[in-house]
């Protein structure tokens, strides 16, 4: 039997992005047989708990009791939850489902009236390229600090591993922007284009021009030309936690860096090449928000950034600006392009940094890539640690993946959750096809990937099954031979014609050990979709509303066939992802 | 059998108050046959998750493992967590315990390098004072707002509920500070005593004087100086959310308030006689650091303030100053009481005000009153809603108890739950005797409330028994002629002489419906205490090492007997508090 629910999506919340002063309808649906027969919502006004009581909307389909509660949107962040009254005592019901006993705050509900993120974010399917392994268009000289490396070259791993130069520029990706239209990529996310001295250059020595060794600025305004007469998006990748020791500004502009009176300095982690911004610098924040707005305005026209070491940025010791930081990079991205997007890098838990004026979003390692990695990972893995974790990946079961993903999903609200971005990898990981170990479980990976809410990105050349045991080895060069898998085309197509995978609500419906089942629904739609990772036995699945039909829109399985009992039998195959279209 | 361990006392971390630039050292205290052969800690700098690996300290008695990590505390509050490498595969320990799945970081452990709450904190044993209902100690002329009762007439409710003045006052109070230094509390917070027109006296007319109603400022001058001629710490209580109307700066000094230029105001949820203060003004800044400092300095030599309304104070719609409020009040008591506490009222999840350098803690009602409230409560009960929430007080088990109270305290520092008070009643609530219906299971509910961590308050009259089904009848008049329940002078006789209950640690070791068991150790002192509501059956409690002895300390059991298997026999009567000081 299914259990109430809420979440922020459109079945459920009148409006996603209200303004201050307005009221939103939030709605409860409360499937029948829960013995629910009270709703209240409690909401927070001013830091207070106020209670408000629902009404009956409307019964649904199949039985489901819609109640309605109005919310007056009174602070910039409102937070809300329901309190059932049932016959078996009061639950409460958050962002983690029903408790029987009280939770604090931070899994309830939210509602941002703070500006929503651009429209076309939520429709938008990135493709990362990290430039110097995508496409190469031209021979140029080496700088001094490179290593040259033909384009079939294994990747060098050790003390060389940053400073070996394939080559790769920005009109080599121009040339192979059918590519990504043909796989059905319609947003490009670029890691950095700015002068450096190594091959990923997040050390820029300036960020006010391209790289030459891209092509420099007239290239970027050729892909960027490129792109958009393809209706293609283009972001670009800024770090702003620290340059790299050969910038223009250091050491000389001390007050832009933490240069302590010996000379010394912080950096990341600890990296001599890579020291730290001081964010408590008014005339770096001036700078910052000139660099923000110079490569958003024409002639490059960027759709907005991916901001590296987010996390990081303007916190040390005692300084804490990130906040600060996000809104002014938010306005000054505003000032010239107001629909841009802004993506936090983020290795564990950002929520505190969301919901904010600040980061539409983040990459979803947390709630995302670690779940799904630790439910499909291979057997023997060729490297021992689980994205920065001093552990092997863990085995985890179906039911471990739904309850992560809804931990993290749980302490932010909807809009943050899906305009972040979720990955299967990137170039900071190992690749997907690595980790899961066959192109059968990359289909279940990248089936999670485009049919669950969040934003899907995938790094170039996952779609030719690529492998890679580390960052370094992930960077391979395109082979521009290979195949293309097909199931990313198929499922990428699917995604962009779905309305429920881009607008549905997400209601869990089955997890055992190797399968997981879910809905996602719109208004206008409603899929179910199973994954799974190894063949099993058949199931029955209750819940569905006797009378449902279905049609199989991705895998090739049968139609589901509901028994009188009301239960639907679900086969056993595997591993699979199916998705089917259903109606009641 | 115990699982690993961590919480953040004496026993597992080295420096309950270090600072900036200090290393702490952690403790991770692993059983036997638990299977953890490896411990990281990761701990969050500057935003980054960075791990340590954590080394054998030593071994316990019992065979239990202590494994120690060093903390560097490089902000102002350093957040960590442990990771176990176990032979089923890795396990987080946070302050929600074990996890076999990701968890997102707000449960995390964290060391504070703000300043720490007062020593005495620990220590205070909180007697609550209603001024009007207490003692008097003469008569007096009433104001034009109230109604007379004399002392023994039962309490008004209705619209002259607040009006209703039995006469109260602070010579009163002063005259029978040997009741409450007999039954054993040492601190001593009095809700306001500024002039007002109620009886509860929220409704602050001026914050510069003394209530005539009082005795004036003369007579609490002579309760301060009583109160610490017998080492009985005195605390006032600040409405710094809203004034009364009658204020003296109403409505005329409008930046001070939220007046709208139609002469409208905003108010304390709506009620027209609390008008919102807007501390968007720094004049009122100014004015209420120097009301803190006054009544902190000679001759009134107050120790501390409870705030009123603190959740809402400072915020109000795009608003938000409430941390800079906190810090500034806290400052200003610093200035001249450098010892002072401040602890806020807070009625549902503090977690966000708090371990920063504002609140030391809060009313703890979600995380204690609450929990206990529905293990404890009455079959059948006088009212109909629980605190605040529009159901009646819950049915809960005590493995239900356990779980509310570990995750309101697994969201804050352990500084700040444990000065944080619990309470089983204040004079907001309905009396706990009423709550739980019998003398045997206020004992109960008594009994957590002084071997729990946390800072324990009790509402005059509750060691009386006096009953009260809502904050109203709360409010009865101490019954001068009432025996005092032992049990109260017992159990804080032995609060105070248990450097276990003051400082230790908290592992729960047994929670089903009817029993809670837990242990409470420091380094001096290791107890272990049953709570039982009904008789229950016998039950073998696993987890004691072998040949433990025991002392009964309070409730008078027999002394616990392992048996050769390692278990332990718990008899099954109750309702009963026991407390066994065990020895490995």
């Amino acid at each position: 039997m299914m259990r109430p629910h809420h979440d922020g999506s459109e079945l459920y919340v009148s409006d996603p992005a209200p303004a201050l002063g307005d009221t939103v309808s939030v709605f409860v649906r409360v499937p029948r047989g829960t013995g629910v027969s009270r709703v209240h919502m409690r909401w927070v006004r001013d830091g207070e708990p106020v209670f408000t009581s629902a009404v009956v909307d409307r019964r649904g389909p199949g039985g489901d009791t819609w109640w309605r509660a109005d919310l007056p949107v009174h602070n910039p962040v409102t937070t809300y939850r329901f309190l059932l009254g049932t016959t078996r005592g009061m639950r409460w019901l958050t962002g983690m489902g029903l408790t029987t006993h009280d939770v604090p705050d931070a899994t309830d509900f939210r509602v941002v009236a703070h500006p929503p993120p651009p429209p076309w974010a939520r429709d938008a399917v990135v493709y990362q390229i990290f430039p110097d392994r995508f496409a190469k268009s031209a021979e140029r000289e080496l700088p001094d600090w490179a290593v040259g490396a033909a384009w079939d070259d294994p990747v060098v791993r050790g003390p060389n591993a940053l400073r070996t130069l394939y080559g790769g520029d920005l009109d080599g990706i121009a040339q192979h922007l059918d590519h990504i239209t043909g796989l059905g990529a319609n947003t490009l996310y670029l890691t950095p284009f700015f002068p450096a001295r190594s091959n990923h250059r997040y050390d820029a020595t300036t960020f006010d021009h391209v790289d030459p060794l891209l092509g420099g600025d007239r290239a970027l305004e050729r892909l960027s030309a490129a792109a958009r007469e393809r209706g293609v998006r283009l972001l670009g990748d800024l770090t702003t936690n620290h340059t790299g020791d050969a910038h223009e500004w250091f050491p000389q502009e001390k007050e832009l860096y933490y240069v302590r009176p010996d000379g010394g300095y912080e950096s990341w982690r600890g990296e001599p090449t890579l020291p730290k911004l001081n964010w408590g610098s008014d005339e770096l924040r001036r700078r910052f928000a000139r660099i923000v707005r110079h490569w958003l305005a024409e002639p490059y026209a960027l759709d907005g950034w991916r901001i590296d070491v987010a996390n990081m940025t303007a916190r040390f010791g005692t300084d804490d600006f990130t906040h600060e930081v996000a809104a002014l990079l938010r306005q000054a991205m505003h000032d010239v392009h107001p629909d841009g997007l802004l993506i936090a890098e983020h290795t564990h838990d950002a929520s505190s940094d969301l919901d904010r004026d600040g980061w539409h979003g983040t990459m979803n390692y947390s709630g995302f890539t670690r779940p799904v990695w630790s439910w499909l990972r291979a057997d023997d893995l060729p490297f021992d640690s689980f994205l920065g974790v001093p552990e092997e990946v863990p085995v985890a079961d179906a039911a471990s993946v739904a309850a992560t993903m809804s931990a993290f999903a749980a302490q932010m609200s909807w809009r943050s959750w899906t305009t972040s971005w979720q990955l299967l990898g990137s170039h900071d990981t190992a690749r997907i096809r690595t980790v899961v170990g066959s192109a059968e479980r990359q289909e279940v990976a990248a089936g999670l990937l485009f049919t669950l809410p969040g934003t899907p990105m995938l790094f170039a050349g996952d779609e030719l099954g690529l492998t890679g045991a580390d960052n370094e080895q992930a960077r391979v060069p395109m082979r521009w031979d290979a195949p293309v898998l097909g199931f990313y085309r198929d499922l990428i197509a699917l995604r962009r014609s779905s309305p429920a995978l881009r607008l549905g609500g997400l209601r869990w419906v089955h997890a055992d050990g190797d399968s997981l089942m879910f809905l996602r629904e719109s208004a206008e739609q409603s899929l179910l979709i199973l994954a799974r990772r190894s063949p099993g036995q058949p199931f029955k699945l209750p819940g569905l509303p006797p009378g449902t039909t279905s049609e199989n829109l991705y895998g090739g399985a049968r139609p589901l066939y509901t028994e009188p009992d009301g239960s639907t039998v679900i086969d056993g195959y595997g591993p699979t992802v199916q998705v089917w279209s259903v109606r009641s």
